[in-house]
């Protein structure tokens, strides 16, 4: 690893910092706008309906008590279109994802007309009567859309193991199927919140000049909710992405698939998998003149819209990482040399989910000692003596051993809002990267201060 | 699950607690003396060294520039006898670990005469240096003790990346030679403390009576250091067995590895495995009468034998968790009901690992929600319907559903200075049991405030 030294690891790693004198080690960062700018790339207000043939809507409906926050939100396609989507793993999950797995008859995927989310309450742990409530909740939106309630996708995210009133429903569902409209985007983003400090939305164009759809312009735009923990028992994650790209269902199903695992998957805050995650995609093919002919498999168009798609879903993931519990730095963790793409993975994961490397941001530590204790209980296969760490561009480990660095310039390339961790494995050409967020005493305190 | 309703889950989660006037909610447990009190079963001051045929001793070299710390043990035993260890998986593993598992000729058992640790630097991630550094201890400790260095057994704790001095081991070692005694186990299980609020040791006695040697009594003593990481890049966990029992190298080694697997390789603090984890077990069989007939495989003997070393290795394992960074709780997971061993396994360490369950601890909160999903993310086989959650004997979730509870009583139980957590998942026979810590501010205090 010799030609490792002192040089950094990659050239996004090199950050051409000026040279601004020393100053206070923890700038805050808590307010809704710094967040927001900390992962600015393709954030894009009201984009969940922006795509063409998508209309949306976001309203206080009474899952809350305080009627000037929103609770329920729309998004709707004029007509059926394509739908994909991917649901959390854990097995306590909750009524609105077993009901929305079957209305995708178990496959992921199939032609539906929209969404319906509820914050403030999951839906979880609620036994069958959750269930039913679930069900009910898609055949009301069916009801004022006109179509039939296994076209719905339902989810919720709040409190866990609290039944779900369908009273809010009843009352503002009419109203909403009125102030739907293709501006209603962020009304709906900010409706999914729970403890977000702000709405999470993220926009890509691509054109179909040199993808055989010449003249026409393609849109991907999308929401998402992050991890919030303030209140008891939350559960959390939930993504609507919506395209006026023509795509198959199967296909479309395909390209979530490959970018959820490539963006919101590769996001942890603090290793804990929630009950409702969900992320639901809706092509409408309304951008693509008639006769609409969808991407092909393969196609440098499918190409295009899976770089768009990616593109969207890895801002939303990295806005969820800014807006963790307590954050107030985003870590990003580049893994290469990994023997495997497995192995990049469970190595960038492990140092992600360690408290130690965590507390150590929230500290100012380049405490490469960490990241390495992290690397080799990782499970990852390498040898101690080829692995090259960066902090920020700095090289602090060559060769398995401490290299001398600049301790004040590493302090204050600490006072960036994005904290860069760069590791080469030397152990084979697979790689990854990986979001978190730090470790602050905040997080516990959100977490802990509270008694049921 | 109609038949566990609000009844307790086992007799051990069943606490008979006076009904006491509610009191503060956050008692402190900050003072050694309380950590000592909340795992005072079979603890015992010097234990290390009261098993026949040892002696230890532990001093002041200079590793700390305080020089009313030691930091510097010797345990040694007054012929070569039998001798076992297990150490860290982590890939990053230590000098020491390595110079170490090559005495033990790879295999983990040998003959020794015994060991000698410092605190204060981990001699991790240094390189051949660091390894010729810890062989040249062990020659050193062969010298002072007139036998090879292939005898000793070598281990370090304190910070890594930094070369370990010889110069202290040249001045103190033969001043710790003369200092050796069989009471000298207080002052060893103190020099191998880093950031432990205490030291950490246990005795239990056994007699030779019905398992073939009558009149004759077995004692197995023990010291270990636990997971503290205030100072910069710590590296952690070290213990040391002794008894006076008869056993061949190979039989303890087979008991050593099976008692670390159900003691100290269940406890959890952060999640995080150190670079220096091992453990040493030595047996003189100086207890036994002449001619001295080591303990068989499959005996009755060695039954009562690991059941001492099981012992004495659970109580070193909760000495550890309650003395966990920041910790106000020991928290002890007992899942039954699994499908598997493994099964088991991964449920309680995904709770025991989750930082909502412990920051609900932390907040005495009986927030069965958090424990439900990370069950459900552990990777265990199970139904949520049939999954039952008891939190200080007090049922709070049967077939998956909330049970009501009194908040009060709940409120009340939190303030014992042991949680327990049962969980039956309902899945099948297996079972287990996993200690860990709340997560508490305190953590992200000790490991975040700190900057290099």
């Amino acid at each position: 690893m010799t030609s490792h030294k002192n040089v950094p690891l990659s050239s996004n790693a090199a950050h051409p910092l000026q040279a601004t004198p020393p100053q206070p080690y923890y700038p805050p960062l808590r307010d809704a706008s710094d967040k927001q700018s900390c992962a600015a790339s393709l954030r894009c207000e009201g984009a969940v309906s922006m795509a063409r043939g998508f209309k949306a809507a976001g309203m206080h409906a009474g899952f809350r008590r305080n009627p000037t926050r929103f609770d329920l939100a729309l998004v709707v396609a004029d007509e059926p279109c394509a739908a994909a989507a991917t649901f959390t793993t854990n097995v306590f999950c909750a009524a609105p994802v077993r009901v929305s797995q079957d209305h995708l008859e178990g496959v992921g995927y199939s032609l539906m007309r929209g969404c319906v989310i509820n914050s403030a309450n999951a839906n979880a742990a609620t036994g069958e009567k959750g269930l039913q409530a679930a069900r009910e909740t898609a055949r009301m939106v069916g009801d004022v859309l006109g179509c039939p309630a296994t076209e719905i996708l339902v989810a919720s995210t709040g409190v866990i193991g609290v039944h779900l009133p369908l009273d809010p429903f009843v009352s503002a569902l009419p109203a909403m199927a009125q102030a739907l409209s293709s501006s209603g985007g962020d009304d709906a983003a900010r409706a999914i919140m729970t403890t977000d400090t702000c709405p999470k939305q993220a926009l890509q164009r691509f054109s179909g000049d040199d993808i055989g759809y010449k003249g026409q312009t393609f849109t991907v735009g999308g929401m998402a909710k992050g991890s919030g923990m303030i209140m008891p028992m939350m559960a959390t994650m939930i993504a609507v992405i919506t395209t006026d790209a023509p795509l198959a269902p199967h296909v479309l199903h395909r390209s979530l698939k490959r970018a959820v695992s490539l963006t919101f998957n590769k996001v942890t805050i603090d290793s804990d998998t929630s009950t409702n995650d969900c992320c639901f995609a809706f092509a409408s093919g309304a951008a693509a003149s008639k006769p609409v002919v969808p991407f092909a498999t393969e196609s440098t168009a499918l190409a295009a819209f899976d770089q768009a798609l990616q593109a969207v879903c890895q801002s939303l993931a990295r806005q969820m990482a800014c807006d963790g519990e307590g954050a107030t730095r985003l870590i990003t963790i580049n893994v290469s040399g990994a023997a495997s793409p497995d192995d990049a993975d469970c190595a960038a994961r492990a140092v992600a989910n360690s408290p130690l490397v965590k507390t150590a941001v929230c500290g100012h530590d380049a405490n490469w000692g960490r990241i390495a204790m992290a690397l080799g209980k990782s499970g990852a296969q390498f040898n101690q003596e080829a692995v090259a760490i960066d902090i920020m561009g700095l090289a602090v480990c060559r060769g398995g051993l401490t290299v001398a660095f600049d301790e004040d310039e590493a302090l204050r390339r600490f006072e960036q809002k994005e904290i860069i961790i760069d590791i080469d494995l030397g152990a084979g050409s697979d790689q990854t990267q990986v979001w978190t967020c730090d470790l602050t005493k905040e997080y516990v305190a959100i977490n802990g201060d509270y008694r049921s």
